[in-house]
């Protein structure tokens, strides 16, 4: 009989999958790029890369740490010099740059050194400079974190003092904690710095952190400057940001002429007066637009976890047997398709979120740059809140789909450690994610007083897009119609966002009422304020998906707006599905008729064995088509029967994102669904299996078996 | 005015919390190691492992992978010379193995190959290679798991064939993914391996996978054995278990002698007639045992991250000013020790439950040698539930624990990267945790068909440990007595305890309504058998965690019992937190009397600033001493309370875990507090520090310079 080859039938059921999809998968592309101009772009970029040898991933897994430094500088050079030879624009350079799929130097000097320096430098440094950092004859750095302190600048220890007679200013690390610490292209990199340092006035008056042009190595031989100490703080947790230089620098009374401070937004005389800044707010548009940013890549990085997984599980045949008489694919497990699908609902959902928030804030910007801040605080938060709901989900969706990889996810050629170690890191920079709660949580607060602080019904045109939610406190119109939610109304995205856009305005007002209810502290648990934040940006975002979908008619023909419709909505139950806890303890969702007016012992009673028929019971054992009105069960089968119509089009759905093997770089998420050949040929390349014997032979493992003889002959001899 | 340093002030903090604390850390210690033998034994192996130089963790970082299996083989040679030296037991060596704090290859050596050997070889076999294996002169590894199929060992592809002419087996790779892979040892290291292959008789007859010795590589020098292809799989994401050669072997028509099957449990004849094996349950009894010890050792890795977060959140302070008029200790902040104290609290619970588990396994094991299989398939559950439940929260802990330590925790001189990295495949390995839930559930379900198929009332005596919470649907009288839970009534376990039972109850009673309501599918959410599988297992644990406490009295003196019985308190207290969309959903806790009855639409009414005095919103604003009968709102501030009331002696308790400095590996988890000069130190050996000037910069850093600057040049060209 011919035998079963699982390593065929991999190839096999990724062709089935691509012949049953009923996506258009190329207008999903061209969508999810937001035109044909981006993605043609990418597509000629990442052409040219693939088929350079020094982007050639293989052999990373198997350098030392130094070696990925020197190889990202390679790789970083390679790409300036392609720049040239195919005439790239700056934005194509950036594509490239971020293409190759690991953190680089240069990145520091594009998005933290340069733009400060642009927005920040007064006329006379950036004519000096700013043609050299544009074309990168100098590499820059951003020097804020210290050993001791990270994003709290108020308390830098890093001074710089005014010497009115030389008119320059003296830059010092008067103790060990205030070394610039964990700064990107420091180490070995960079041969400029901006760094925050405290001002100190002739005279010692600190006027608190400024910013200061220092120039670290010499751009004659790249030698350290004098009085300066500058190094690798070493390697990162789980092989994260290997070629980027993350450095220290100590600087002992380092003299910089009086020009090199930053004076975009405050001067010194020359007899050493201290020139107020102007309100220094404008300079929060740039970050809100990088914040925003973070929404996106957030969305691609998702995207990468669920192409990776969803593929394998549609390769990968294990344990019961089903009707074609093979082994099951693992994607139709629910408790596989139940964990991939809702990443990829996130993946779609944050790549369009990002979009449309990136052109909400550079429109934002403009009002900013015209000098109108009303909304500015609020949106600094409604950004912040963002950060924190994209990176933690991201970082938790790259590991979760890893591990849905089951034993072969563990191998490195999975690809998704690196993902995983490359994004981690966001949950914590910029800002700690539990520190940033605290911001959101403050800004609700302050936006409720002001809305709310008259007693009277403030008029709705006074709601921010990020404050909508409270408008369920002033109209009792408001409030829901429906006192069931049977599966119709989930399908229906409202009902998902008016209980977001609730649960965010009922906890927002106890909130209020805890703190001016006058009995001190402790009237609330510790975990408060991430689930208040949580509810608030959650409830942002439903709003924001809610606008997407209205508009998917416009941009994608019929069939694939259903399908991307079916995708955001599963996006928003699952959100709903995570805040059942508040939804239930704060008595948002319809009572469960059966369930209400039952003690706390009836649950139990009703679910003995003795009256098993009872109506509760019945209602929480019946199926969709009768859920009993249980708004829990009913939101889990909506979801399970979402997943279950999403499954089938889950290949095309990911093949939409457009990655190339190169750019996925795992054995397990190969296109042609052949994953087994990819792990056993990526496993010969293994530097350990170029030898039959391995060097340790000699020195280790032949003492440990002739130590093993030598105790059994002792033995024997004993015995005798 | 003297300058306040950070650096000096980590010293002093850590002096101080050591001062506060209450808690005998010495009796704590031995406590924690269940005697003063146990802990004697480790600490005399400890204090000669660390001051091995072969042992000096600091030089791993920065090793290749190749370099990091070879530095493991030498560190397995130096310990059995050490073994030697100092005359340690089998025992003690397995304590100083597992203190070097990298997964080596002889593990699978003396945990899987020689356990499955000893039980599973027939006379003949024992007698011949017993005595090699126990003294490491072959060094062996266990081949199971293939390229195609991992825990389903039905469907392993590898055959031996029964030749009755030469009275051999023929060992036989079909296809690529019968290839055995992920076999620890198996690349370079292993002599010898029991593989897991297909019987087939003479005429073709296949009677399903059996064990079979066959030797790997020659003892004379290592070479492979004609026929089979070795190697390393390479490397692990994240760069764990970098020191173990995770092997693939292919085998082509490999002859071995009949006399190497594996015969324990099943036997050829010598004209091939396949005599049935006795009842094989037998064997479980030692899966039970390793399964049991997954516990224990979950405890101490959480124990690591515990120690090393809450003494770095101890000395780092950021933020807010306190009374002291220095930034706080950001362990005072919620965010913070709410996120570590429950860490220790599981560390706590974990070891104890671990030792308590190990006993109550081991007196099992001796039933069933006694052919007493009653309860098999239940313990089997159980302990499956456990892996499940303790592997999932060792990983997610560790984790949180680094995030906790902020920007500083991406560092690898944090330690918990690496902690990390060597742990999460336990959510993989031994079975896929997603995939093992059925397995609970399935447990479950019988035992409930079993208990309950009468439809009577089955007597008490029916019910074993892990099946006891059901005994809340045959008596009423177990039903909870008080109508509100405030703190006093969370104060004792017995309300959490209870909790856990009614929930896993309750669920198990509606599963099986759901499956028996005859509505076919989709009656459960995908996610269904997750949420009941740790119902289940939290459950059982709840009661054990009860017991536990009880004894607690006899073992401490009352002051030390008291602060443990906090610590499993808010262990349990934690648990039913998690639990509470179910227990919300499942209206198991008792109703909140002032919003009872409310709709859905009033919970937001009562929420808006018109009627904010109503009782509803009061009663969720109240503090502690009136919850308002809020279950969940007391719920939480207890938690809150106890984690403040645990806060101050948390140094204490984690010191009494008795890790040295070289065990933690971590420049935040220092014992004396002073982090940052760890840290400075720690970077001071990078290998990037020894150049002031990097190779990179020739090659490709000053490339970059120089075009920048002919482009500056071009451009002031094309303006003449």
């Amino acid at each position: 009989m011919a035998r079963h080859d699982p390593n065929v039938q991999t190839g096999i059921d990724m062709r089935n999958a691509r012949t049953k999809k009923t996506v258009n998968v190329e207008d999903l592309t061209i969508f999810l790029h937001h035109g044909h101009e981006e993605w043609n772009a990418k597509k000629k970029i990442i052409d040219i890369l693939q088929r350079e040898p020094l982007l050639d991933k293989s052999r990373r897994e198997f350098m030392t740490r130094t070696e990925r430094y020197e190889d990202g500088m390679n790789i970083t050079n390679r790409i300036y010099e392609l720049q040239q030879l195919h005439g790239w624009t700056e934005n194509e350079t950036k594509v490239a740059l971020s293409s190759v799929d690991q953190p680089l130097p240069i990145h520091l000097h594009n998005i933290a050194f340069q733009p400060v320096f642009n927005l920040q430098a007064g006329p006379v440094l950036l004519k000096k400079y700013g043609p050299l950092i544009t074309s990168r004859a100098m590499i820059g750095c951003y020097l804020q974190t210290e050993l001791g302190h990270g994003t709290n600048v108020s308390r830098l220890e890093t001074t710089a003092t005014f010497l009115p007679d030389t008119q320059e200013f003296e830059v010092n690390s008067p103790t060990l904690t205030s070394s610039k610490w964990w700064i990107g292209a420091l180490g070995k990199t960079a041969t400029h710095g901006v760094v925050q340092a405290k001002l100190i006035l002739d005279g010692g008056k600190d006027v608190g952190p400024h910013l200061f042009l220092v120039q670290l190595r010499s751009l004659e031989d790249h030698r350290v400057q004098p009085g300066i100490v500058i190094g690798d703080i070493g390697p990162k947790v789980m092989g994260g940001f290997p070629a980027t230089d993350n450095g220290f620098a100590r600087f002992s009374c380092v003299r910089i002429p009086k020009e090199n401070m930053l004076s975009g937004f405050a001067q010194i005389t020359e007899n050493g007066q201290y020139v107020q800044p102007p309100h220094a707010k404008i300079s929060y548009g740039g970050m809100l637009y990088i914040r925003s940013t973070m929404v996106t890549s957030a969305g691609w990085v998702i995207a990468k976890a669920a192409t990776i997984s969803i593929r394998y599980a549609t390769v990968r045949r294990q344990g019961e047997i089903g009707k074609d008489g093979l082994e099951k694919q693992i994607i139709t497990y629910p408790s596989v398709y139940y964990r991939l699908l809702p990443i990829l609902a996130r993946a779609y959902t944050f790549i369009q979120l990002g979009r449309s928030l990136t052109n909400a804030f550079s429109s934002m910007a403009d009002r900013l740059m015209k000098g109108d801040t009303s909304l500015l605080a609020e949106l600094h938060a409604t950004t912040t809140g963002l950060k924190i709901l994209v990176s933690t989900a991201g970082a938790q969706d790259i590991e979760v789909a890893r591990r849905a990889l089951g034993g072969h996810g563990f191998s490195a050629f999975s690809g998704l450690g690196n993902v995983y170690a490359n994004y981690l890191p966001a949950t914590t920079y910029e800002g700690d994610n539990f520190v940033l709660d605290q911001q959101v949580v403050r800004a609700a607060l302050k936006t409720y007083r002001r809305l709310f602080s008259s007693g009277g019904q403030p008029s709705v045109d006074l709601f921010s897009p990020s404050s909508s939610f409270l408008r369920y406190m002033i109209d009792p119109a408001l409030t829901p119609t429906h006192s069931v939610i049977h599966e119709a109304q989930w399908r229906d995205p409202e009902t998902s966002i008016l209980l977001l856009e609730r649960r965010a305005a009922v906890m927002v007002h106890d909130h209020v009422q805890n703190l001016d209810s006058g009995e001190g502290a402790f009237t609330e648990d510790a975990n408060a304020n991430q689930r208040l934040s949580k509810a608030v940006t959650e409830a942002f975002v439903g709003v924001q998906v809610g606008n997407i979908i209205k508009t998917l008619g416009g941009t994608l023909q019929e069939s694939d707006a259903t399908m991307v419709r079916k995708i955001l909505l599963l996006y928003l139950l699952t959100t709903v599905d995570a805040a059942l806890i508040d939804l239930l303890s704060l008595s948002l969702l319809p009572p469960l008729s059966a369930r209400s007016g039952l003690g706390a012992g009836m649950g139990i009673k009703n679910a003995t064995p003795f009256n098993s028929g009872s109506k509760a019971s019945r209602s929480r054992s019946t199926n969709l088509s009768s859920s009993g009105g249980d708004p829990v069960k009913s939101l889990r089968l909506t979801i399970d029967a979402l997943c279950r119509e999403l499954a089938p089009e889950a290949v095309g759905l990911t093949d939409a994102f457009g990655f190339t093997d190169w750019e996925l770089d795992s054995a397990l998420g190969v296109a042609d669904g052949k994953v087994y050949e990819a792990l056993w040929e990526r496993a010969q390349k293994d530097p350990l299996n170029q030898k039959e014997v391995p060097d340790a032979y000699e020195k280790s493992i032949k003492p440990i078996l002739q130590r093993g003889l030598r105790i059994l002959q002792d033995k024997d001899k004993a015995k005798l």
